[in-house]
């Protein structure tokens, strides 16, 4: 029995500490997920600083959240036969997360993910897809997403071909199982590449719908997030909006809860990278209990809070733990 | 014109957080190195928690804290062509080293250590040392060797019969330079494993020898830091002895200085790795100026506190701007 299995671009995120005018000079935009190819990926690493490697991924970092706090977490990604394949696979099992999916043996190397953090703790992502690029709907194992009470679908899949369709393999599976589907709209950009898709998926096969203040005013092509929330009832069952510190808004049919950003342990925002992707993974474990909605809401504000206080994408605190205090008696 | 330049193992760290009982039941000895062939790198790899990659290996530590004080580094050291071997190369030229070693294009992959990392911000070391054992004679420039005021060796390369001719061959170049030539013990069990030569090159060909206590009483077969201090005096002409948080000794013929730690920037002791490869950093950058050997002792504390504030053997700060209220006036 699992809890929750996620599709997701299987990425090492490589970060470096870069001053705001690196990123301007490199004509970023901060804040923001940019796709890129071989040889930019390369020009861009060589004009980085030293850097930390730890995997990462969207999905799959909700996914370790997830484990973190004691849930059945599953993902289906794909990574090369090369050192860094083996080390997200390492890392990914290591955290307790099921990881099945067989690394492709020839073709791109393993994806990775050039994130610039500036002084300011904001996350600057360049993914390089790679093998990524290469999921497919083989590789969507039937019987895993019939099993599972939610499967968990990132925006970023629609930049890949074979990933749109390994997605819609996977909402069908899940769907005919009686199962939900949630989906994360990932990045403002994501957004604005796909939106047409994306607001037929939240219309038709999403059951939960993640995203960012940024995410949901571009979707609905809105000025103000009270003109989203309007838009977001009653077109998805479930929605979590993520405000960062100004909290986040969770609505079910008429059903509205408005929760409060938890204080960050140490005090100190350090790495924003993974903040949405913990909410979700915190937000998902109180959902498949069945826990009231405004609880989820403030288990994501917990899970974000801890992922934030330190460099690098997944927990580096038991989570099960932290969140002890939240949670109803047995 | 090179102030020091380093040869030594190419080694990604992979750091991971451990319980001592994991230490215990791994049989490791904490606080030590021990070589693993490619069998045992893949069962303790297997057995760790999710890990972080940093770029090290001991001697390229040590010029990557130097470039950050100010001096001109270089290394020599072996990696593969492949993603490791290109990290690794990433990462010691934008520390500002120089770095000209060709990868090699076949044989083992590009080595790594396996670091454990206790809850009392101890490191025990589990070394993969891979396209490493390539390093060779061929691999040393007579001329890079010849530009530097110092040539400093790691210990360490008496665990491969190619780095030893290396070693010797760049001793004999720096000597005929009229340059100096450095070596650290690197660890307890290194000397244990090659101490009559250790002895043989301490009398001979060292001119400044770096050693913490366990290293230094395992040289002379002693159980007192007295005992190591009176049998080092006479035996080479510099020795840098570093004894943890009871700082270092110095001494050069029969002058000798007494240094204490420098206070730990945060106030709390994270991760001890790299702390001896920094320290020398410091020394030998105060060294090659001229300083006041207890100055040279000062700034080595002052660049190990730094590295042991945080995770990873190499600094994060930049310790010209650290080192500054400690500096003579121009």
């Amino acid at each position: 029995m699992i809890d929750v299995v996620a599709i997701g671009n299987a990425l090492v995120d490589v970060l470096s500490h870069e001053s705001d005018e690196f990123v301007e000079t490199q004509g970023m935009v901060k804040g923001t997920m940019a796709l890129i190819d071989t040889e930019r990926a390369e020009a861009l690493y060589a004009a980085m600083n030293p850097a930390v490697e730890i995997s990462g991924g969207s999905a799959a970092n909700t996914m370790a959240g997830l484990a973190s706090l004691g849930s059945n977490a599953a993902f289906i990604g794909r990574v090369r036969t090369d050192q860094l394949g083996a080390v997200y696979a390492h890392d990914l099992r290591a955290a307790g997360v099921q990881f099945d999916t067989p690394p492709a043996s020839d073709g791109l190397p393993s994806g990775r993910c050039l994130i610039v953090v500036t002084p300011d703790a904001e996350r600057t992502l360049n993914t390089y897809l790679g093998a990524s690029v290469e999921l497919g709907e083989l590789d969507v194992d039937p019987e895993l997403i019939a099993s599972a009470s939610i499967t968990y679908l990132e925006g970023y899949l629609w930049d890949s071909p074979g990933a749109q369709l390994a997605y819609r393999a996977a909402a069908g599976y899940a769907h005919d199982a009686g199962q939900r589907v949630a989906l994360t709209l990932s990045d403002l950009f994501a957004v604005e590449r796909h939106r047409e898709t994306f607001l037929d998926l939240v219309e038709g096969s999403v059951d939960i719908l993640f995203a960012n203040e940024a995410e949901i005013l571009a979707l609905y092509e809105v000025d103000t997030f009270d003109a989203a929330l309007q838009r977001v009832t009653g077109h998805c069952e479930v929605a979590a909006l993520t405000r960062g510190e100004k909290g986040s808004v969770i609505i079910r049919g008429e059903e509205v809860h408005v929760v409060d950003a938890h204080p960050i342990p140490g005090g100190k925002l350090i790495d924003t990278t993974g903040a949405g992707d913990l909410y979700a993974a915190g937000f998902l474990h109180g959902f498949t209990r069945d826990y009231d909605l405004g609880l989820c809401g403030r288990l994501g504000a917990l899970c974000a809070s801890e992922v934030i206080s330190h460099i690098g994408a997944r927990p580096e605190t038991d989570l099960a733990e932290l969140a002890l205090p939240l949670l109803p008696g047995d």
